[in-house]
């Protein structure tokens, strides 16, 4: 195959690959190898394959095109645009500019140096941690199926769509990816294509320095279709490739392409070097000789722009004219199906969505937090359309399975179902809950709390995308008891709240369950953490303690002395009634003491001062925290002065209830701790 | 196969059985199923194949035996009570006895939930979390093959051995099983056998739920040799197993096992509910009478006793006294390898291990902490030596390469080397770590800090174990620049930092790198993290500014005003020169500040509270903390009246030199925060 063509396709091709030389050169910074060794894949992709209406780049039903190597970003700037993406559906404005790849990797430009979701439209998911972009694809796939499954009517195929994920020796490396592709086999997802870019280069040199699988062999004990294209260059077969993807109904397809890294420039193309650095100028003339490439930096022929125009752009503004067409059709034979469709697009909750919350009486026995947390899951979901998820093979446990009437499990070839089994792959869980809420769905995931360290990558994702995936982990201290240390959380509570732009919530009683969960599916723009008990806790009296509607508010007055008090005795979960019998214990030898319920110490910060005043008076310095967690993040609320009941250790294995004495975490060592703290 | 018969196998398979059946019933608490249906492969595994002393559980050439489905727990316990394992090498008393499994589950029973390494001999690794078993099984065999090419000399076999690791499908689910058996595949580990309990049984059901891969495929793929076993109750087949095992010298061995769990009970054999609960009372009579068990609760026949020690415990004892024997010659052959291999197994670092830790000189541009780490690592490890470690294909990155002669490459068949490639594969490499940990080595991982989510889960096993791996993350803050939010850590110290017994070191320029290497490596009992920075941070004048020798207190006063200070400025690693410019630009004003380098919180918060008030005199309220993360570590030093100069947010993808100041992170905010403080 010639390296320069005078064909439109290799004008295309070469305007992606020189816009990205040209943006990582300008930058000083960034991962040239890639674009240029992948460009011929994209275009094939966009070009020929991918159902996308560059107009209406937030279409509910295109198709998804995933960069999982998202070091490789400017592939994806080039490609949306010389593509024509407009910044939003019907916009005349394009998503990305030349200005804007001048600018790649400079603040405020939306080129970042790894894809970022929000930055522009057509970026599908941010993606730069290696892994995490396929294993979000999974969960788009199933959000395309789902959809389909579920409103997709005789005659009608409005509702799905293909994913498309561009991955790495690196992506493949990570174990997310494989749990991912073994859920996607399990699943039979045909409507999943990665490409696997298989280039033989990684940063410390050759992937045979310690990356010698089978990929083909592996992928198809997974369930897999494979492909195998001998070199990105050949147009014709990376059609083809494409073209038997789309024909493959019972499974999902890996594409394997042998590509060359940097192709086309004379000294760097299949070296390292070529991975993650600047070309230079010289290389960079050399590479546009080679292509025959000759325009001026950061120029793209009229032709390309129009080769895209008349590609792409004709066949998505025909499917999009035909979907609407369809939509309409459909939305008359079938008005119901469509208003829940759009109801759960539009990301709005309906009325009465929260009607059904259940409350809890009172009782000293009580409940587990992860029981009710079931109930009051099953209420809202119930009423919530887009809402479906599952546990990490700890349904039984996490009380996390949807029970009413037409939920039904999510299944191989039976996609309609509310109930996922995600198996023992956490970190893929968590990723794939990304993916369908990338997709306007609301997915919960679960496990247990100290598993939560395994999905973390994800979690952290979904903070950075503002992505509204609910997170359920119970069994949430020492109060596993006798599984000891190894499943007892200690420091995540800590490690969590440490995340930006999560909301963690650990409601102290059953009734705040219900007012946490409200909280929770309120905010829609990041992730939530609902943190529950494997053991029986107290279901407050709410008569004689206040009511936990302010638990929006992440800490209100639970009951309270009368002036001022002399101490603050605040707590979430499990420690929340150590807490009252404590105030109880202090109040009845004449200490004014006032009890806080702190079900959400990110809401609380975020209340203006003078609500924080009112639950905590700054005069107030004698203070203690209760929570068996460690002590870092109440600090804050503790001062010099403050005392802290919790763990700062390990836990142990031994029946729970002899493990809050042996760690200290009692109503008489808070009373203790009060004592001391008003002693100063 | 009759379910019951009068031969001594059956007898002992059945005593490791019924004391696993008792013990859950006992506690009322654990994992009944497994013990069952595996007991005939650790029988056949201990008694006719492990090469095991049981009078000497620590003899260091041992074959390793990994639980790596811990919740089996009492299999482990129950056989190493049968198997005579002794408490300590030499011992009389034994490891477990039946108190101890009639204690199983309560607190100080050495037989926790789930097996913890320092609870009791003969248990090698902390297990529980799924798949940390099996990949630290490889960091194991690493170990063992290293041992065995640095040490061997012609005709002597003394310092290899073979590790075996009983796997469930929950472990083979999770991702970094893949990412572990890839690298043994990779590595042809072949003194590695993995064994599959291939049961069909999960938590949430059957496997067919969520998990259909061809395993014997996938493992082949992965560069194993697969044995299938059609029945864990046929002795022949496990012993032809083993043997077929030991004979394969190019690959690891995965042997897939079907078994029933629950095998022999009445009615719940083959389900799940046998799997996390007990068996029941009635349940449990029907069992043994199935079993034709005859004797009492927790009556171990003494044939049982006699036939592990007829066969293990003979062969045991041949073999150690075998081993005795050549090391005494080997070591009169060897003097000095036979001194370096005790040395390096008897954990003590030599004299002047720390002698070439290099200075540097002052020097204003200076130099990143990554580039001085890569210097001082280089140092240490030339003269200790068994410290090894690498990458997760970062090394050109991270700088962690050992250069000195000698150092090579651990790769393929050729495993002297000290210099890893783990691949782009976290979480395995830090499971490796502690595996190599466990056998004595002082082994290193590294990658970019924000990764550090990916293997943090073996990283709290690190702690639990305290296994003393030292973790290297470099690139550890916004000052990674244009990769963006993904790639720029904000809440990762704090996260660490949360961790029980880990000690998390953030030097602020290159001779502190030195001087928290020292420390770090000192530290034989809990991991270290050494947290660096990619950009350039300028190596202070320490004839001008106290020299870095208190890092080893965690903080220490670095310059100082005359008597009382009225501010106390503190700060980490890139932000340690603010903090200083900061004093200066304050002193020069007429502020009596002092400035305190903290180095490691931990570390400092474990001084006596002298020191601690010497640093950080009680009276001076007004203080600033400067870091380029999160606050919430910093909230117990800072107290209501301190300032805090850090992040609150995600970063942003621009060049480091902008992000500083866009972020509000500078010296003049420095001042600023500090006139604050000061004011109230």
């Amino acid at each position: 195959m010639s390296i320069s063509t005078t064909s439109i396709e290799q004008l295309s091709i070469n305007a992606i690959r020189t816009l990205s030389m040209d943006a990582v050169q300008q930058a000083n910074s960034g991962h040239p190898g890639t674009p240029m060794a992948l460009a011929p894949v994209v275009y094939t992709l966009w070009n020929k394959h991918l159902k996308y209406d560059p107009a209406n780049p937030h279409w509910h039903s295109r198709d998804r095109f995933v960069l999982s190597c998202g070091h490789a970003s400017m592939l994806l700037y080039s490609t949306l645009h010389v593509a024509g993406v407009k910044k939003a559906d019907g916009a005349s404005e394009p998503s990305i500019t030349i200005d804007n790849i001048r600018n790649f990797r400079q603040l405020h430009s939306p080129c970042a140096g790894h894809p970022e979701v929000h930055e522009a439209a057509g970026i599908e998911t941010t993606t730069g941690p290696l892994g995490q972009g396929v294993a979000t694809s999974v969960g788009m796939a199933i959000a395309g199926q789902w959809q389909a499954a579920r409103f997709d009517k005789p005659g009608y195929d409005l509702f799905g769509y293909n994913v498309y994920a561009l991955c790495s020796d690196g992506d493949l490396m990570e174990g997310i990816s494989t749990e991912a592709a073994s859920t996607a086999g399990h699943l039979k997802l045909s409507n999943l294509c990665w490409i696997y870019d298989d280039n033989n280069i990684t940063i410390e040199g050759d992937t045979e320095l310690a990356f010698t699988e089978d990929m083909p062999g592996k992928f198809r004990a997974l369930g897999w279709h494979v492909i195998e294209v001998a070199d990105a260059n050949d147009l014709d077969a990376l059609d083809a490739a494409f073209t038997e993807f789309k024909k493959t109904d019972d499974k999902p397809t890996l594409i394997v392409v042998k590509s060359i890294i940097a192709w086309g420039a004379p000294t760097k193309a299949n070296t390292h070097g070529a991975h993650g650095a600047p070309l230079g100028e010289e290389e960079i003339a050399g590479t546009k000789k080679a292509y025959g490439w000759t325009y001026g930096k950061f120029e793209v022929p009229a032709e390309v722009y129009e080769d895209f125009n008349a590609n792409l752009g004709a066949r998505g503004a025909e499917a999009k004219a035909k979907w609407d067409a369809d939509f309409a059709k459909y939305s008359k034979e079938n008005a119901e199906a469509a208003a829940t469709w759009s109801s759960i697009m539009s990301g709005e909750l309906p009325e009465g969505w929260d009607a059904d919350i259940p409350s809890f009486p009172a009782d000293a026995k009580g409940v587990a937090t992860r029981a009710s947390g079931g109930k009051v899951l099953n209420a809202i979901a119930a009423k919530l359309p887009g809402m479906l998820g599952g546990s990490a093979d700890l349904e039984p446990s996490t009380k996390t399975g949807l029970t009413f009437e037409g939920a039904g499990d999510f299944e191989p070839g039976t996609y309609g179902g509310r109930n996922f089994h995600f198996g023992i792959r956490e970190h893929a869980m968590a990723a794939i809950g990304n993916g369908m809420a990338l997709c306007g769905l609301r997915p919960y995931v679960s496990t247990f709390f100290v598993f939560s360290d395994y999905l973390r990558p994800a979690l952290r994702l979904s903070a950075i995308m503002k992505a509204p995936v609910l997170y359920i982990f119970t069994h949430d201290s020492i109060g596993v008891g006798e599984d000891g240390p190894t499943h007892q959380p200690v420091e995540h509570l800590a490690a969590i709240r440490a995340i930006p732009n999560v909301a963690v919530f650990r409601p102290g009683d059953s009734n705040e369950v219900g007012a946490c969960y409200k909280t929770a599916v309120e905010l829609a723009d990041r992730p939530s953490v609902m943190v529950l008990t494997r053991q029986n806790l107290p279901t407050l009296d709410r008569e004689k303690y206040a009511c936990p509607g302010k638990s929006a508010k992440g800490a209100y007055v639970i009951a309270d002395c009368e002036g001022t008090p002399e101490v603050l005795l605040m707590g979430t979960g499990s420690e929340l009634s150590l807490v009252i019998e404590a105030y109880e214990k202090l109040t009845a030898e004449g200490v004014k003491a006032r009890a806080i319920s702190v079900p959400c110490l990110e809401l609380f910060y975020e209340q203006d001062a003078a609500y924080q005043k009112e639950v905590m008076p700054c005069e107030v310095k004698a203070r203690v925290a209760v929570e068996a967690g460690i002590q870092q993040a109440w600090d804050r609320l503790l001062g010099f002065q403050g005392e802290f009941v919790g763990m700062n250790s390990f836990g142990a294995s031994a029946p729970a209830e002899e493990l809050f004495p042996y760690f200290g975490i009692t109503a008489d060592h808070v009373v203790a701790a009060a004592k001391k703290s008003i002693g100063g």
